[in-house]
């Protein structure tokens, strides 16, 4: 049964992960100009994979045990949140927008990761890395938007 | 603790409710050759938000129950794959993948409501109108993809 739960909430991740190969950085990702310590593009989808996959163990493993209600209404939303930031940020080019999906985002993964511990301490370990990235991708947005006020004041919205 | 669990299923529906405010049908949508039966504008955001208040009702009332983790499991997936149509669909002008999409969340939903039957009816029963919508949903999705060949064979993605 677990590994059925693992591959279910797997899917949902790589729902998540489409929208990353769907909406590409591309052209105007590479004209932004980014902090020093912008994590190189490779890293991305090394990490995310990684991230996905501690995220369904942590979902399989949590949905097994009893008084779950919490940790499985908030992984739920978190990987909606997760689902929403690529086409906003990547596909419609909003930094504003895109920053406020991830700060509901960080949001939403640190109640699932303090929900997870009350049931399951490696479930919520399992969410450490995820949080700790999240906080990096909203550090990497809000520099992003300080740096490129050009494109907050008069975004060039593809269409 | 009902109130909090139906809010927080319902925050994760507004993620995906969002990705409808972002990418809108707009021009290219209403240039499409589409059938008859397509229903008007305006009923898709009422049945949208009739179905994600179902939705969350049911999420909600299966967290609380044992036995849950098929249920949550499919639930997460199907949030996630509801997230991701609209952005492919809508933004992408992409009508293969999002038919694509569209079909992995028929079965998503399809296997939701199934494994919500098995622990409350009336969970169950609130995911009805949601497969009944998406079977439709696919249908225009389907028939759009036969009614506009060019479309296909030469996709114009906005960049």
């Amino acid at each position: 049964m677990f590994w059925i739960l693992f591959i279910v909430f797997l899917a949902a991740c790589m729902g998540a992960g489409a929208t990353g190969a769907a909406f590409k950085p591309g052209a105007w990702y590479q004209s932004l100009d980014k902090p020093s310590w912008t994590p190189p593009d490779w890293a991305f989808p090394v990490v995310w994979t990684t991230l996905y996959i501690f995220m369904a163990v942590a979902g399989a493993r949590a949905s097994l045990l009893p008084d779950n209600s919490l940790a499985m209404a908030f992984w739920a939303l978190q990987i909606a949140l997760n689902c929403l930031w690529t086409p906003v940020f990547f596909g419609l080019h909003r930094i504003r927008e895109g920053m406020l999906v991830l700060s509901c985002l960080w949001i939403a993964v640190a109640a699932t990761m303090i929900a997870l511990f009350q049931i399951d301490t490696i479930a919520g370990l399992l969410f450490v890395p995820y949080l700790i990235w999240v906080t990096t991708a909203g550090a990497l947005n809000l520099s992003v938007w300080q740096r490129n006020p050009q494109e907050t004041r008069n975004p060039q919205t593809p269409s």
